[in-house]
């Protein structure tokens, strides 16, 4: 008699995250659009760590303290007052090895806290640059899974459920997956995963990323499976390589 | 030179609502598995109109003081109190003729009541067996539309999303539809459509309503488009054939 599957969900929107029970289980943070991509990038070009808050002025004064780079966008550009922006294909090896980023971001640091509030016990976060090692770590692990998507202002948003179908559709035979999102998810990457940039083209932050600022290199850099492939593991204030 | 045409935009949840811009707009109320069918099924056999109602206390009270009939479900069966369910078979044209439906649901009178408490102008309830009439009715218009999804208590579902898309794929070229909920409803309702019941299978609702009470064929009869083609019209607490 085999046991028991672990249960997989996924929450569409921030705002829904209060449904799920995230005690006891691992949750992916998914802000495909960059932040979670702008992560694995950094950590897989060498970071020392990346180090997620809400604000500007803690990613400026935290930085200071320990000599990092305070980086992050709001509503899509490098902040008011940072140098840096939430660009996937700003941290080379060059420039980001042996270094902390202290990152800021619209939607992405803000469901972290979120997650955080809700008791998760493990957080990690996930791109299609590190989908491989988030779909290893999840079979590994065998316990409750929930794909938190962090879509745009709480606005459902294609790409992170793009990305939650991608790991659901490499892992699903190892848990129990029995909600309409997942369905969804699973069942728009499967149709799409052959041409995601193609794609792209339809989704409303593609709009907003590639018309009014011409990130185009970075939206084809975050729909890239396995290119920055290392685990995000959080832990006490800090995302490092698991 | 044309006239700009007017948005439309798929809500998913209930705890999305406030996201979107009600007034002015026109808002379509989705609960597929059953209210909104069920709205659909007794107006076209003749119901004088259909009273949505918060609470089984108040379908009692309110039936008795007019002679109708208290209807409603709670978490899928019928609620404690009252004689009559969530069923649109229920309300054929021998019982339902020229009488007063009283009822009150889980999903789609309470999202009902937030659309109102969210200032939308015009209010009308949307369902496969009405599809055609509501189609018509949003063209007529040539206002602002949101489609709103009841789901189940605030969680995404998919059968809710399938209506959405339905209704997109017939209008879209009267309309500005940009958005990603509703791009994901039309792959989604494109993708099934020719085979609605067996896509139902896999979906929660349908399992919550027919492992657990056995509603197949209600389940077939909501699935079904134009078979009761009325359009109901909210006004002044009253749904009514527009």
């Amino acid at each position: 008699m085999s046991a028991q599957k672990p249960t997989l969900f996924t929450c569409i929107s921030p705002a829904l995250l209060h449904l799920y029970d995230l005690n006891n289980a691992a949750v992916v943070i998914i802000d495909v659009f960059r932040a979670t991509s702008t992560i694995a990038s950094a950590l897989y070009n060498g970071a020392k760590c990346v180090i997620p808050v809400d604000s500007v002025s803690k990613a400026i004064a935290l930085s200071k303290n320990i000599n990092g780079i305070a980086a992050g966008e709001r509503d899509g550009k490098i902040a008011d007052g940072l140098e840096y922006g939430n660009s996937p294909l700003e941290y080379h090896p060059e420039f980001i090895k042996d270094r902390t980023l202290v990152l800021t971001t619209t939607n992405g640091t803000r469901l972290l806290q979120m997650a955080l509030d809700n008791h998760a016990e493990t957080i990690i976060t996930g791109s299609f640059p590190n989908l491989g090692a988030v779909c290893n770590f999840l079979i590994q692990q065998n316990k409750n899974v929930v794909l938190g998507c962090a879509g745009w202002k709480d606005r459902y948003n294609l790409e992170d459920t793009l990305f939650a179908g991608a790991v659901i559709y490499h892992i699903k035979e190892h848990f129990t997956v029995h909600c309409d999102s997942s369905l969804t998810a699973e069942t728009m990457y499967v149709q799409h995963k052959d041409d995601l940039p193609g794609f792209a083209t339809k989704l409303t932050h593609y709009h907003r990323l590639v018309e009014r600022f011409g990130l185009i290199e970075d939206i084809r850099f975050c729909l890239t499976e396995n290119v920055a492939n290392v685990l995000p593991l959080y832990k006490e204030g800090l995302l490092m390589k698991g």
